[in-house]
């Protein structure tokens, strides 16, 4: 059995039993507020985390392209909400999905949009099941819960002979904040809002069975779920420096990392040189603009202790800067020798993720399994 | 045959005539200076495009990875230079190649990483051809040109059995620069750095064939090659809006684009919401600190003409934001509907396309044919 030892690098590592603990406290949280919980498999897109949070007790998943939507479902998962608006030209890869069995929910936030939908779903004899998105924080799509275009979009899709299945709202600003009082409230504002929208169909006669909300920081601190059916979330299942900095985990809760070998030093500057550039870590910066600044990852050991003042602090396409944090190492290539393995935290794990085509899940006996994953639209 | 109408979005475009015009440009140049061409494939991990790039007189190419050089000996390329610091652990990797017949050359910048290929090399009996790494503006790896360093590296190689092919080195920080002044003045001192290392060698009896440089903006900028031998440059071939700000290209010249599709609103901002996000155009910035900023894209038509004003202001995973540069646009609805299709020209050519498992080449009547890009290590 391959083992961490064998990898080559750079490598993504999945540490199994800090996932699982993942897991296991965001569905403990969602039993006990009495909500569905519908993980995103947009940051991961493979098959073993999605298992893995099915058989903790998710219902159904989220996706975020039509092409993880085709592969889930060929995986055996029938219950997907297709979490991007639909573009119109889209919409018969989406009735092919449901043609074939597949129970795909699609999104809207347009009367235009829902037209379209309409439209095309009469024609083909096809009653889509649309969701109307809210934009309860202004960071990027949806209506607002009042105002007239709510019930325009209802009815447009209602009369057009589609099914109405609920409302959806994703706060993304929460990535914004970093104490416990704000993103209970942005998370108050995410659940009223949503809420809100939804008796606004209901009072208008319309249908809206299903009120989803989430985002990782919003669902691990809201107060209360009441109105709501279903959360949703994504990076929880491993998540990075970023959710560190929000607040919402802790360094030892990361299940993501990168393995990196040490090629070369530039002894008078402190540096040491690893193969984990951006191309192995993604171009985000995440923390850039948040409390701590983690350049481009935190640096721990090949174990994966932290090792405190050690960051990635630059990186090109295949080469990655580590240095310390407080200025010049000035044993740099006696404490880290060339062919040193360390490992790297994230700052976004959604993204450094998508620049491996595979996962090495590692066990608990350092054990290494590979977990495919895969890429495109 | 498909065609640009027939794709969906989101997807990487390279427009084929573009791309013949900067590989026609940079080969034209390298032959008037009289040195060879050797182009860096990272930038595109592609067949067809390194193919264009020999066909029209690159000899030879460099990689940044050896899964690149396994892929590209595999597809007929013999002359590889595997441009980044030789891990130990890498070293039987490297041996397999060679004894399958690749011509392949490794670098090192250290004699701990010199004595890891001579031992290594000495045990197996192959005589790796190693060209010794020059630091020449301080950016990232290798040795200075003075100093005793090199010429101790020098002959662990020379002593230790192994083939000195020659020196290399990279003026990374050509990228921070934009005025035809500067970038000819670190063009200069790439050359004359690199040079001067290869004469210490030389006046000290070791051998020093190769004498190689090159980043795209000091390839395009020196005026003068005296003693090189070769040049490498690898995102020239598509260029992108970090090269246009360094000023070594229009935004005409930019063969690397991402197709993308209008799928909402927020008429109120003057947003249209996109479905090429980050996952799409990557999370480069590099365009935040240079001379004009464009968010995560220059936005154009379909077609590909620049639409003056307009960026991909934002970028979730799978969401864009366009906007205007000039504030609000209030007929973004009108302007741009639901469906539209559009074109981001990208910050960093090499970051966006790896995002992409395929690029589809467009030529002059619009035919799209897929060129398949490989991912990981």
């Amino acid at each position: 059995m391959t083992s961490l030892q064998d990898l080559d690098t750079p490598a993504a590592l999945v540490d199994t039993a800090r996932m699982q603990r993942n897991i296991a406290r965001m569905q403990e949280r969602m039993d006990a507020l009495g909500v569905r919980f519908r993980p995103h498999v947009k940051t991961t897109k493979c098959l073993p985390v999605a298992q893995a949070q099915i058989a903790a007790g998710a219902r159904g998943i989220t996706v975020s392209t039509l092409k993880e939507a085709e592969r889930f479902f060929d995986a055996g998962v029938r219950d997907i909400l297709y979490a991007v608006g639909m573009a119109p030209a889209r919409l018969p890869q989406a009735l092919a999905l449901r043609r074939r069995g597949c129970d795909l929910k699609i999104i809207t936030d347009s009367a235009a949009g829902a037209r379209a939908i309409a439209e095309f779903g009469r024609a083909q004899g096809e009653a889509f099941e649309v969701w109307i998105e809210i934009d309860v924080d202004g960071h990027r799509s949806g209506i607002p819960p009042e105002g007239e275009a709510l019930l325009e979009v209802a009815r447009v899709l209602v009369q057009g002979g589609m099914c109405l299945g609920g409302v959806i709202a994703h706060a993304g600003s929460s990535y914004d904040h970093d104490t416990p009082e704000a993103l209970r409230r942005i998370a108050e504002q995410e659940r009223a809002g949503t809420v809100r929208a939804a008796g606004r169909l209901r009072d208008a006669g319309l249908p809206c069975p299903v009120v989803s909300v989430g985002s990782t920081p919003t669902a691990l601190a809201a107060a209360t779920l009441e109105g709501v059916t279903e959360v949703r979330a994504g990076v929880y299942v491993f998540f990075d420096l970023v959710m560190h900095n929000v607040g919402v985990c802790g360094t030892g809760d990361i299940a993501l990392s990168v393995l990196t070998t040490v090629i070369g030093h530039q002894e008078e500057k402190g540096w040491a040189i690893v193969d984990a550039g951006w191309m192995a870590m993604s171009r985000d910066r995440g923390t850039q603009k948040q409390k701590r600044d983690y350049g481009f990852g935190q640096v721990c050991t090949e174990g994966g202790e932290v090792l405190p003042g050690f960051l990635l602090s630059g990186a090109n396409q295949e080469h990655g800067i580590v240095s310390g944090t407080d200025g010049a190492c000035a044993d740099i290539a006696q404490r880290f020798p060339i062919g040193t393995r360390l490992r790297v935290l994230p700052n976004h794990a959604c993204a450094t993720g998508a620049q491996h085509p595979v996962y090495y899940a590692i066990g608990p006996g350092g054990q290494a399994e590979a977990w495919p994953r895969f890429q495109g639209w």
